[in-house]
């Protein structure tokens, strides 16, 4: 057994899902498209007798975190730091999965492959309730796109092949249970328009105009994440709702050209990843 | 059509491969495991209306450039820089091909997508006979294992979930095409052996063991670079030839520490991506 291992996890945004329930939680999962941000989630794990977890300072309980350290069959101090907040669709709880595995597997001398690790954290989201798409979306990087739902075993992910600086102003919570655990099969069909039409042309334009639309075909957009986009487009920029928190993320310079006090970070090309030494968020 | 477009590719040394021939050059390529290094290829792509490629201010020319802008269906100024020497294991033309096809996506305005622009940047090495495993390692970043060959459609990637210095020294130049275009049956024998090694356990140590006995089994292994390597493993480090070069790469500062001259890098995280501004290599 090691000392502290490290990992950073982008941030991830999904513009538009699909919600594909399968025979095990490693086919269970989304179709979709997201943006991975520079802002993400920086976790160590230390080997502890009982199973802690730390974002920000603060003690919290996260069940997918336990769910990995189960499978690694391990406990330990888990010290995670974030710019992003929880619960407004940034893809912090999937960051401290995916990030706990990683390190985990660094400091336990575990031995599994990156696939696997990617497999343990993205089955731990689903059976938690707290994600579908993130895990993966956030283990490859840059603007993902979720062909087939699932884990490494049986997805297929595509990208945009783009680069760009991203602002976001968060609004306030949604719970990825409550609306994941409903009936879907509305929000299913708008995802896989909003897939299709992103397929057929892979750009941020086409991406953010998808992302637009599926929030209102879903009925998931909220009268004060309509306003912000709307002072977006007036003032000639590219906004749209992540999935799912009322948050709202632009291309380039598009909120505070609209006079937001908007959070700055850009796309991140890397998947997540263990680090050499204590990670910065 | 707009403006000079940029991209940046990481090098690739392959520890161990396999020859897998398709029945069409996307299903054409190699099993094997590679290191993704952050010395890599900046590739910056001009309209004009004849192709020229220089790299680090040298003409030269590069079969796969040209069928990857053939098959973009136009012409431009290709201009590239490299720390990294051509030839000699690095996958500088693999960078070429990919860099050229992400960037010209972006500076044509052609609207591809991540994975079509790797199955064009594949096709035109395997077409040219050039490499048959680099584009999609590169693409991947990291440390890639290529379990099934090919195209992204095809293949099937897992990777070493693990970061780390890379120290290299180069002899001397091996032609890909001469070992690949031979009888390569022994040669797939011992990557297939070398492959289960790794995915049995993925970590670097495993790798760079599983390179060596490889170089030594595929007949590889030439004098002067066994030298390098025993002489780094009498100073207490690791390391393994690059195929295909006269090339020695080390994890850590194992040729530091056996008193060469080495380059200093480290694993690149990302796989290949389009850049927001002039790159740096």
């Amino acid at each position: 057994m090691s000392d502290a291992a490290h990992a950073f996890v982008p941030g991830h945004v999904t513009g538009f899902f699909t919600v594909a329930r399968g025979e095990d939680p490693i086919e269970t999962g989304s179709r979709g498209g997201g943006i991975a941000l520079s802002d993400g989630v920086a976790v160590t794990v230390r080997p502890g007798d009982d199973t802690r977890v730390t974002l920000n300072g603060e003690a919290i309980e996260v069940e997918a975190v336990e769910r990995v350290l189960n499978a690694l069959r391990t406990t330990a101090t888990v010290t995670a730091e974030t710019p992003l907040p929880l619960g407004s669709g940034f893809g912090v709880s999937g960051g401290l999965a995916l990030g706990t595995a990683l390190a985990a597997n660094a400091a336990f001398d575990r031995r599994l492959s990156y696939n696997e690790l990617v497999t343990v954290a993205h089955g731990a989201e689903v059976q938690s309730g707290s994600g579908l798409g993130d895990v993966v979306g956030q283990a490859r990087g840059g603007v993902p796109l979720r062909l087939e739902p699932g884990g490494p075993q049986y997805n297929y992910l595509d990208a945009i092949p783009a680069r760009s600086r991203v602002e976001y102003v968060t609004l306030g919570e949604l719970s990825t249970e409550d609306v994941v655990g409903g009936d879907t099969d509305a929000l299913t069909e708008a995802g896989e328009r909003a897939l299709s039409s992103v397929v057929e042309e892979p750009t941020l334009a086409t991406f953010t105009r998808a992302s637009r639309r599926f929030s209102r075909e879903a009925d998931l957009l909220t009268p004060a994440v309509k306003e912000v986009i709307d002072d977006v487009a007036a003032a000639g920029g590219d906004a749209a709702m992540a999935m799912l928190g009322e948050t709202v993320f632009a291309l380039g310079t598009g909120l505070t050209d609209a006079g937001y006090d908007a959070s700055v970070c850009s796309v991140y090309p890397a998947g997540a990843t263990v680090e050499d030494g204590p990670p910065t968020a």
